[in-house]
């Protein structure tokens, strides 16, 4: 049992800060869970000053001490039990069941990590030994590998407080490679973000690491997350968020006097484009799949559909409408999620060529965080034409863009910005699907076929990541073990001598990891 | 025999623009060589609405088919014979044997992309395979690989008119990842830029590739520029040049509506420290390799070593000054050049605290285009104090940062700003090359120990980069096969119909690539 400390964790302290009280609330019940001092300016200088300093030691270590600290911090995550549990699930709605899982995928990520790290093949060594006799010059000796490149900053997301949370996968991938992290915890959950930094603290002080190798900075003021960003030490930084903070900091990041690299994952609309035989021989199928998908976890997921395009089709309409109706309502996580969802469904409901199909009686009693799921209809020709048509609405509500053949479905992919994802659904019989899907994989990260995007399944293959506005970074992924990459930088050493190389780079190699020795891959020492 | 046009090449025409004549102009002679005339917005709408065309047909093609293509244009490129070298020589003064070799290494860049793309191998494939019972839920076919990413614009660079040139290393690798490149040749050597155009536009031609995969944009105007960065189907950005350049392009491209990821290659003083056994006992070889290596290219390499850190050594200096003074002059390669670089050595000798170790007399006759190699000293102190010490001056120039012990080298490390490269000059009786060591690899992309950081291998392991102001993005390398890499992104595909893959993806590895199956890398068909 932990006893909550209500504070902020700066460079290895529990701290009060100075700045204005702000309070997480149960999403259910709208009483108070907890209530924090923001941190500023001040937290954030000693915060980095400790990172950067702590760096000096961390990136010294040995990988399997890395590797250990990973995995204590997963160890202390699950000792923290049902407490850990029921604070999340008071500070956010999500229930027992899903934060449940989300804890199991949030410890598997750090010992995904750990292993990763353990087996020492991530930091891709390779070796090109020197050539003496070459003319007209001796060819020399170059090595190269991934290091760590300083102190990260990450801002936990709100809808997986655990899994992209103080401790989810951008602080797991940016210890894993090296380097000290500093959180901005999310100010809709505090004291869930306080716990885990507990488990992380007990797990550092165990492993002998230095203070500063990680602090949780709380505070529900923009200043607090504009100071970590613009901080000469701050080497990159992680978000996980809606696409205007997303922005924000992009364009912190970018007007420093030294720029630093931002990965952020922000909006996306995940298409689902449904083929003409698919949606004749499916759409009972497809209907319960796609509605199940817009309404699972309260529309809250960062994969879930936001539009579906299909030809014109008042029976699977009728279908959809009916499923939509047959769902239960969730609960929003935060008053502020409930009144952005409102209002981005009233903003797109104003446009004349917009119908709400399962249009259900909102009355005055209708409580914003507990919304209807919501399917609206437009036509291709006004989704084309309107741009704000093509904005998230992040919540339960999908809007179904109907298209007169082929051609306009291509137009529709066409207009497009970036997405994490894409869905087709095709039948064999359906041709149009190769031609879609030319339009679509330059769009997105990930194109499911006869799927659906929610549950990203945490493999190496999985890419989660894709074009603005999607992410900031489109060649790189939150997802999966090359996370990690996002966080580190190669390095090249040239005729070094052998007992200053980095072990995974020395002639005997101590680590026994493949390598790529004058471009062949092999785990023979030199 | 080419017939110069005296033109731009827009979309796979040949075009004289509207905008204001400029002219290359021999450094040895003061001789105008050719004239253009500039293209402005119009040009490169065109030519990034062609480029975006092409796009369509260029990622669809066989990976044999862009091979071949980077193979044709290195033949064209050595079809062109001395007419090349004769142009460039003319507009560069950088000698034929110079040009020469350059010409070699930037058809063996084309011809190692080639291979690389036939190969196969550089698209990372990786496969997990479904797990139909997996509970609760069916796991799902994951396939993922590097797809192009499309028109890529490339700022040619004037000190490497064909290496990082119009056909240089980032239009080679932005046209092997499949994505068609526009040029802004640079404006000091036109004629070359266009000479290397002709031969890929026969390459195109004679590949059957269409209209737009390749266009040569010539101008004497930023504002081509930044029509280029910020038109909406640029994708990428490849530079290289000046730190103030190359930052107006970061700045551009993180300001526009959908940021695009821009590789610059900009400014680096290449920091050379000496330990103390090092210079006691090899001072005549180090002061002869230093001076060559300041000299070479009349100091206009982007790895030009530009401050050498030591401890206080008027031996060292006598003899390194009058090395300096033996070297002959060079000729500078354009008259902006030139000034830049008399201003630069103006600035710093403002200083009070730099001396001019090797001063000769400067007299009125003397040519701004051949200076003199110049050798300043200052102290540690000075050197940590005033930032302007820190800046390049691109040319023959060296600053001497004289310290008073191992400590003080230390402190001038950790003052350093991203690097290209560092170099350490150590025995193995100099323990103090370790703690510099550690400092000096978080600051630059490449450690060269016992040598000089000209002269930059073209190998697997090496990484041309560095962290701010170094170039852009550190993580990324502009020399060697990962190069292919900046212009590409992951695209997963989940569940997909094996008939709808790329190839590199299909069920029965049509290519023969190694891919990792389900975390193993195998060559095997599933």
């Amino acid at each position: 049992m932990i006893n909550l400390k209500y504070q902020s964790y700066v460079g290895g302290q529990w701290t009060t800060p100075g700045g204005k009280p702000f309070s997480s609330v149960n999403p259910r019940t709208r009483e108070i869970v907890a209530t924090y001092a923001s941190c500023g300016k001040a937290e954030a200088e000693r915060a980095l000053s400790m990172a950067h300093r702590a760096y000096q030691r961390y990136r010294a270590l040995d990988k399997d001490a890395i590797a250990k600290f990973l995995g204590a911090i997963a160890d202390e995550i699950e000792a923290l039990g049902d407490q850990l549990l029921d604070t999340a699930d008071r500070e956010t709605g999500l229930g027992i069941p899903r934060l449940t899982g989300e804890r199991a995928r949030t410890c598997g990520q750090l010992r995904a990590f750990a292993q990763l790290v353990s087996e020492g093949q991530w930091v891709q060594a390779s070796i090109d030994t020197a050539q003496p006799d070459r003319k007209p010059l001796r060819r020399p000796d170059i090595r190269r590998m991934l290091r760590p490149i300083g102190p990260v900053v990450v801002f936990g997301a709100s809808n997986f407080p655990f899994a992209f949370g103080a401790v989810g996968g951008d602080t797991a991938s940016a210890l894993a490679a090296g380097n000290p992290v500093v959180v901005k915890g999310h100010s809709f959950h505090p004291a869930t973000s306080e716990m885990f930094c507990h488990a992380v603290a007990k797990a550092a002080e165990s492993c002998g690491l230095p203070e500063g190798i990680f602090s949780l900075l709380l505070g529900d003021d923009h200043a607090l997350g504009a100071s970590l960003v613009t901080h000469p030490h701050t080497q990159a930084v992680g978000f996980t968020g809606s696409l205007r903070g997303g922005r924000i900091l992009m364009d912190l990041a970018a007007n420093r006097p030294s720029p630093i690299p931002v990965f952020t994952e922000m909006g996306s609309i995940n298409p689902v484009f449904i083929c003409e035989d698919a949606l004749k021989t499916k759409a009972e199928t497809i209907a319960a799949g796609l509605s199940a998908s817009v309404c699972m976890g309260t529309g809250q997921f960062c994969t879930s559909p936001g539009i579906v395009v299909i030809r014109e089709n008042p029976e699977f309409e009728k279908v959809l409408a009916g499923m939509f109706a047959e769902k239960p309502r969730g609960v929003m996580l935060h008053a502020r999620i409930a009144s952005g969802f409102a209002e981005a469904v009233s903003e797109t409901m104003k446009h004349g060529d917009v119908k709400w199909l399962n249009r259900v009686e909102v009355t005055a009693s209708d409580d914003k965080m507990t919304p209807p799921n919501i399917l609206l209809k437009t036509s291709a020709a006004a989704f084309l034409a309107d741009p704000k048509l093509s904005e998230e609405m992040f919540g339960p509500a999908i809007l179904m863009v109907a298209c007169r053949d082929a051609a306009q479905m291509r137009e529709v992919a066409n207009h497009l910005s970036g997405n994490l994802t894409a869905t087709l659904h095709a039948t064999e019989a359906d041709s149009e699907a190769g031609e879609l899907l030319e339009i679509l994989e330059q769009k997105v990260g990930r194109v499911v076929f006869n799927g659906y995007p929610t549950g990203v399944e945490v493999v190496p293959s999985q890419q989660h990541g894709g074009p603005y506005p999607a992410t900031s970074v489109a060649s790189s992924t939150s997802v999966g073990a090359d996370a990690i990459n996002r966080f580190s930088r190669f390095v090249a050493y040239q005729d070094a001598p052998n007992g200053l190389l980095p072990e995974a780079l020395k002639n005997e190699n101590p680590y026994g990891i493949y390598r790529r020795v004058n471009g062949k891959l092999t785990r023979d020492p030199l």
